[in-house]
């Protein structure tokens, strides 16, 4: 196949057209390198089988010849505050990624009559109320809060997409992503994972805020892809969960990765305020990757964070 | 004031052009007719003060000259499946409305200092979970749903304009309205109250889906628009519900309408199913009109019905 990737130079885009080409694919990458970065992709300037266009997806795009494949997953996506690549900092930018970006692939689906596949996030359930979150909740979005320009556009994105399914039969799919790890993450994300394996690689105690009974699901990437290329190659057209549903509390994590990385430096403990805008527990039902895709993660914690260590260790300049 | 009605041919845009001329304003209203219709502003035709472009606000828009304030309310509003001009024939353009109408709106918005004024809906709040419905709940919208197209084009709307007014400084508010009726509304927009007036005034039964106890409350437009020129006036920049609060049975209504029309023809009970996916309840907390606005409706249903019925007549060939 043909595929045109949006967000090519992003964590989850770059690996993605990893596997990709690895199945034989040719692969036609975008991004506009406001939060991706041209190191996630330079191991395939010489990859005849890959291109690249610098484009904003937001305005209009135009790929020559055949498409027979979109992945939408051009945004920003780091809820960190702090970042100058978070959503916080990238309101407008976000909002436009998840309703002109989805639009414009949209646009090339129809016309091209490709799969088209979109990355949502198990953001769009918000805070929710209910545990495990099944593709079939509803979600607790407040859509003025601050978070939402990142939660309402993927909402906005996956109502759209279903639309084109709906109205123009377009071939769509939608994959709701939860946390993940690995190599090229942005170490500045502001997620409890690469915080703590920071931390613990430069020897420092752990910051746990609160009591650390706050609980997360992290997904090592190659999973995580697994699930999304099985998507792609599926006939599914409705929401897909894809996340690691091992619920661990981040006190626990913190003990693991300080265990695993050796790091003896203990853990500290911090008050709250800092993530007070953070939802206390998100954790996927995969049921339906189980059931429609054959999927479920296959990595362990101890075994992506060995995978993870090299990549931090060498942003760290530890290497 | 200089000030640009979007969807300025529709129900509650050709009143909010009626009232803001009274009131003293320069209006200039855009509509693409696509649900719209240019009876409802035909009288103002000769009014030096009303000018009028055809223009699909989802496109880019221009208007030459100091704008003080835009009102966007350019949208199909209408969830009668069976309608041609209902949001579920029109979903790609009703999402369109709402981002890239907001989207090109706010730029203009940004651009001339405008005082900015989304029209919002009940419908963000989805099938509510909690009565009445206040500014803080954040609703339950299936993004998925066939409603969706509807429900979160206004949700994204909400949150680009809040990220335009905390990332941009843009003096924005947003009216979240609830049901209302009234002259120049859409005898086939599938609410209960039209259909069942239409029905009083032809000298038929009522048709009641159900048992009838599924309540709404509904706004008379004047009342409406009053809230909503007073919040454009303010210095608000956090929603607003505007609607009447007024619970009444579905039965209520009909009976209330069989009485001030003077229809003998009583009332007829049918299977629920035809609206299966209609809210069972929506009623708003106006406690932030009140307080922030002075504002609460003041015409009853008899009154309301009684300045409604003439429109009706004549559109039903009645007059």
């Amino acid at each position: 196949m043909r595929i045109l990737v949006t967000g090519a130079a992003g964590f989850l885009g770059s690996h993605l057209c990893d596997r990709l080409l690895t199945d034989g694919h040719e692969v036609i990458g975008m991004d506009n390198f406001i939060t991706g970065s041209p190191d996630n992709i330079a191991h395939l300037a010489d990859n005849e089988s890959f291109s690249f266009y610098k484009r904003d997806v937001s305005n209009y795009i135009f790929v020559p010849g055949k498409v027979d494949a979109i992945l939408h997953f051009a945004s920003p996506a780091s809820p960190n505050p702090q970042s100058k690549a978070g959503y916080f900092n990238l309101p407008i930018q976000t909002m436009k990624a998840g309703a002109l970006g989805t639009h414009n692939c949209l646009g090339i689906a129809r016309r091209e009559s490709s799969r088209f596949l979109l990355a949502s996030t198990s953001e769009i359930y918000g805070d929710p109320e209910i545990h495990p979150q099944s593709e079939s909740y509803p979600g607790n979005v407040d859509p003025i809060g601050e978070r939402a320009v990142y939660d309402e556009a993927k909402r906005f994105a996956e109502s759209l997409t279903m639309a084109y399914h709906r109205f123009h039969g377009v071939n769509t799919s939608i994959v709701r992503i939860f946390n993940t790890y690995g190599p090229r993450m942005d170490l500045e994300d502001g997620r409890a994972l690469p915080n703590l394996l920071k931390q613990a690689l430069l020897g420092q105690p752990l910051t746990v805020y609160g009591d650390g009974s706050q609980t997360r699901s992290f997904c090592f990437v190659d999973d995580l892809i697994d699930g999304i290329v099985r998507l792609l190659y599926s006939e599914e057209h409705f929401p897909v969960n894809i996340g690691n549903p091992i619920e661990m509390s981040i006190l626990q994590f913190a003990e693991a990765i300080n265990k695993i990385v050796g790091n003896k430096a203990g853990i500290v403990f911090e008050e709250n305020s800092r993530s007070v805008r953070d939802p206390q527990r998100r954790q996927p039902d995969i049921t339906r990757a189980r059931e429609i895709l054959g999927w479920e993660p296959k990595i362990d914690l101890e075994e992506g964070i060995r995978r993870t260590v090299p990549f931090f260790k060498q942003k760290l300049g530890l290497a």
